[in-house]
């Protein structure tokens, strides 16, 4: 085993992060593919008793669990080369604060903002936010909701009114940081990839709402780091359709 | 306005987490009680744009949210008194993840582990975690599961099972740190208050369940800035078994 091992998922935006992270401070490591809908391997299992589930990176022997935490002890394990906090504590604060919205507002509508991504049975359950049944993985969770009437329109609204804080928040700088790509960007821009899922799913124009952060989507994409972790949009939506042909959404 | 105003509400676990931080490390500030059942003052809704919650942080003029954001920033502001995370950085990202355990695991059958206190209409809802009805203040959401049948179970079975994760993380150390008081400590320890309610109401013992985290928990209980910061239980129980009569939950 390498000094560094990611245990990841293709299509999670979590692990995707961790990938980017340890790519900016140039770090080597080992990537382990979980098969996250059938049997995880006993080293997720062990190195991540408590939530069972990815990414995990384990360096020295010593996992580490929670994409956000991962991405804090990468920064302070190599602090020399591209940081990825800032410096001063208030901008820190604000740099954590704006990569728990991601998790918290930007998740909701397709996943469960407590937990990341896992593969327990499939369950339907009712979506507080969407206010309507949607699909969920038990204890997980990857939701789809269901994309039409009143849930749809809830969903979309919702996820506009975020897309447009995000906006807000991003204004004129080149990433959430100011010149510098860092924490904030690496929490969500693995989303960018989910964007053509959302706009065909819901059918809007996240360009039309939040002209600013596609453009710092595509900035982002000119990173080798962040070109080479995130997933093709095209593969999401179609993994998305399939989802929904399984089970009966229309 | 002093240089340092914390916005708060006496009966918030997230307040009483900054009040604990901020008397650590011997910061003067100035409590403003908020009103979250009633009008939120100005200084918050322009602190706290996103959330419109408590706490809020405010230092210089600049406003810090959520409080595990608030104890980071306050530990990285004064760092020269009572370190609140530990220096070595697997140590604090293991800090980190019990933290955020607490909020997602020790909170859920009680409040909604995205959200920090607040004071919506009221609504009814269901909770997955519990997976009966539950009483839910509107993306809050401070939640009273229905205190009976399969719904209680389920919510005390899990409250176990997560108390004795803790109580093997404790051991038979001093503070979940080590030797010294810090990050996790402050996260649990306001929910010390309520152990008396959740045993009065799903009827079991939690020093039977975990007597190390109840040791602990009068350990912490003898420092001033605990003693200090926590709400008294049986007034915690009573606020309670007002809601529950309020809302007919027998």
């Amino acid at each position: 085993m390498k000094p560094v091992v990611l245990l990841g998922f293709w299509g999670s935006p979590f692990g995707q992060r961790c990938k980017i992270a340890l790519a900016e401070k140039g770090v080597e490591y080992e990537y382990r593919e979980e098969n996250i809908w059938g049997n995880k391997s006993p080293l997720l299992l062990e190195s991540n008793p408590v939530y069972k589930k990815i990414p995990v990176l384990i360096h020295d022997g010593k996992p580490v669990c929670e994409s956000r935490i991962i991405i804090q002890y990468i920064d302070e394990v190599w602090p020399h080369r591209a940081p990825l906090l800032p410096a001063d504590p208030y901008a820190r604060a604000q740099a954590r604060f704006w990569a728990d919205f991601v998790d918290k507002k930007v998740r909701p509508p397709y996943a469960d903002a407590s937990h990341e991504f896992d593969s327990s049975p499939l369950r339907i359950t009712t979506h507080p936010l969407t206010l309507g049944f949607v699909y969920q993985f038990h204890d997980c969770g990857t939701r789809l909701w269901q994309l039409n009437g009143d849930a749809q329109a809830a969903a979309k609204e919702e996820l506009i009114e975020n897309l447009e804080l995000l906006e807000g928040e991003l204004g004129d700088k080149k990433y959430f940081g100011g010149d510098a790509f860092g924490f904030v960007d690496i929490a969500l821009v693995p989303f960018v990839s989910w964007f053509y899922t959302f706009e065909n799913c819901a059918g809007f124009s996240i360009e039309e709402t939040a002209p600013k952060v596609v453009a710092w989507g595509k900035r982002c994409m000119e990173r080798e780091s962040v070109a080479n972790a995130l997933s093709d949009p095209h593969k999401i939506y179609e993994t998305v359709g399939v989802f929904k042909k399984t089970f009966g959404i229309e």
